[in-house]
């Protein structure tokens, strides 16, 4: 990928990639019932920042017009995801949605980055999420497992489109069997510190962990336990075993553990095989929004890459906006942008085009009309075509050809006017045949 | 369309006609070899406003972000057509870029308008693009036929695609034939002047249209000609007549009369009825950038809707940002936001979709899992369909089914587990059959 200034700019072979990835996304989210709507690129500053004004301030981009008409944009910037764009859009419209709402957002946003490798300061999202008022007293557990398969689904389709072994896995967490850990440890009140380490795991030694740690709770065996969960290696089976081993006596970690254990059950039922989706304790993601479950996608070889695909369940989203109103929701998000540079990286490079057309039609004065007539043939037969836009020497026409990896000329010669028939040469093997109109 | 601060918002039933549109253009587009491209959302100002800085700097969108390492994008702006940001592309890519280069560019554009109908400061353009380097001395006009032609086939299936009736015409001109006929009436110092008041020809009255030409050139004989001359109603075969008939003696003027004649022509024979495609002599957009040929595709019976497609013809016109290059091009866009609000309007209502999903599975507990099955069937046969959330009331689902305007629920009850089968009802007719899995 080009990267003007950092945002995304795509030459032929990487928007033809980016669309196919795009559509097949689109038509996933689709069948299951996501229904597509768009903000637009801008939002009030206000809404944008009134949660993490210090996380965010330093990653929008604000937008101001120099006309003294335009006074009235001073306060909108270009929105940095598309959760608080659809906050407010499910306020501003609530009395017409039907709940629980799915939608589906593809759009780009903006975010002020520093300058590296899988990042850009312009991308494509695509969410799906579920939202419903929580006054239904209802959980939807179902669609925590439904977001996750129907992403699985999509990835599995992509990889698949461009001839790439699919190692993905979804790791899943809940919040609140952290909290209800942490808890059943006496140390609720050490709560965020604990979770700020916890969520360095991956990028630090166990031996700095652990005195890491230690410097908050001072006390060996409780940090040795602490490393001991997050390593937990759970599955569906073994996720009963986990207080018994670690000896938790927690009503409340036992209940968000057999809740845990009901999404994987839904996603087992759906389409997912068991070894897809892993429970990993340590997925945390202190700073986001997420209160509950939570995922993050990763190729199993590629970790350095970072996450693909990451989504979670939260409470009273819009409150920030509105304090009387209180909606849950779920929510998974591809990371388009990254995946697609590293799809364009991973890729047999001979399998990407230049251009969308199949052929070429020659054209030479002497027969024109007639390359004109076959042209219009095969638009009507919904062929990709294109038709040389002026008489020339062959030669110089089959180099147009060659640079744009057009692989078939179709060449009309004047002493076949009569018996309409035409030569398609295959340049990729140097063959030729003729046909008959 | 919903307006947010008169920035584009979709909802459902919107973003589905939007979607269908944008398939039907990406499809036509790359069909003819028009090869998709992206350019970022941001440009730097000053080339954005290079060329015209008067007429726009006040309809662009400044963007800058607070983090003190952001400074290096105080200098940036939302682009605020497709144009100039190719511009620099081809510049960027020239020694990569086959040429003819023939792209597509579907993206989001932002200017500042006052706020007015079939206005936004958001909206899509749908752009097709030819560029070469001007040193091969060639015209290709063929390339005028045809964008033409890509763009009204695309069209005629968007309005087939909404069941509506096409009366799309085409209005084609040449700006070096306004030259060529002030040119031969002496009156090139005023050409100017002359074309600001041709330009007005639809807003104001011939009175009015003739006084304001008198005040410029003070001699009522030409003032006459001119008003014949914009309402001449030429065609393909006519079109020769005209300097009989207005007697005008020029020879530039006759060779453009004659290059209109050949591009009708090839539009002709591509496909393309010849009433179409009209020659309108006053189509004259004075402030554009075109210096040649010129397209303006009006729906025949709502005429103030304006224009729903553009394009002309233009020399150099990466030249002011790098002198020493001469591109000529050839470009067309389909006005899609602008369409698309007149699509929503003018269609059958009850085609509307407020979801892609055809079908609801309704969640009973004790057939919950033989339920899920048939999701995951109808999942697999590429159906459109949701799946209740939990197991409730059938009223309670069905009200669900009947918001979202989904025309069929598929319900499995207890006693037909063994015998898998499961009854679908159309809440439309409210008629139910058995369909045996």
């Amino acid at each position: 990928m080009y990267k003007v200034w950092w945002f995304a700019e795509l030459t032929p072979e990487y928007k033809i990639l980016e669309e196919k990835m795009l559509n097949i996304i689109k038509k996933n989210y689709r069948q299951y019932g996501y229904t597509p709507i768009e903000t637009p690129a801008v939002e009030k500053t206000e809404v944008l920042t009134a949660k993490w004004w210090w996380e965010v301030k330093n990653q929008i981009f604000w937008v101001y017009g120099l006309a003294q008409g335009s006074e009235d944009m001073k306060d909108y910037s270009l929105h940095f995801d598309l959760t608080v764009p659809f906050s407010r859009y499910v306020l501003d419209y609530r009395w017409e949605l039907a709940f629980p709402f799915k939608r589906s957002q593809i759009q780009k946003v903006w975010r002020w980055e520093r300058q590296q490798r899988w990042r850009s300061k312009e991308f494509y999202q695509a969410d799906i999420d579920v939202i419903w008022e929580e006054n239904t007293w209802n959980d939807y557990l179902f669609y925590d497992a439904e977001v996750v398969s129907v992403a699985y689904n999509t990835y599995l389709e992509i990889f698949k489109e461009f001839w790439l072994e699919t190692k993905i896995k979804v790791n899943l967490n809940n919040r609140k069997i952290i909290s209800g850990f942490i808890d059943s440890l006496w140390l609720a009140n050490k709560l965020t510190e604990i979770s700020i380490i916890i969520d360095k795991i991956d990028k630090i030694s166990a031996q700095k962990f652990l005195e890491e740690l230690n410097e908050i709770v001072n006390n060996d065996e409780i940090t040795q336990k602490i490393l001991k969960f997050c390593r937990y290696n759970a599955t569906y089976d073994n996720l009963n075993n986990i207080w018994i081993e670690l000896q938790i006596d927690n009503e409340e970690f036992k209940k968000w553990i057999y809740e845990l254990k009901e999404v994987l059950s839904f996603m087992y039922k759906l389409w997912l095989e068991k070894d897809k989706v892993i429970v990993n304790l340590s997925i945390i993601r202190w700073l986001a929004y997420y209160t509950w479950t939570v995922f993050e996608t990763f190729v199993e070889w590629d970790r350095n890459l970072g996450s693909i695909g990451s989504g979670w369940r939260y409470e009273k989203l819009t409150s920030y906006i509105d304090p009387k109103t209180a909606f849950s929701w779920v929510w998974f998000s591809i990371w388009v942008t990254r995946m697609e540079e590293y799809l364009f990286e991973k890729i047999d490079k001979s399998t990407l085009q230049k251009t969308t057309s199949d052929f070429l039609i020659i054209n030479f004065e002497e027969t024109q009309n007639e390359s004109l007539k076959l042209y219009n043939k095969l638009i009507n037969e919904w062929k990709n075509v294109e038709f040389y836009p002026e008489s020339d020497k062959l030669a110089k026409q089959f180099k147009y050809a060659d640079k744009k990896w057009i692989r078939y000329c179709l060449i009309m010669w004047e002493q076949e006017l009569n018996s309409w028939v035409y030569v398609i040469k295959d340049l990729k093997s140097g063959e030729s045949r003729e046909i008959r109109l």
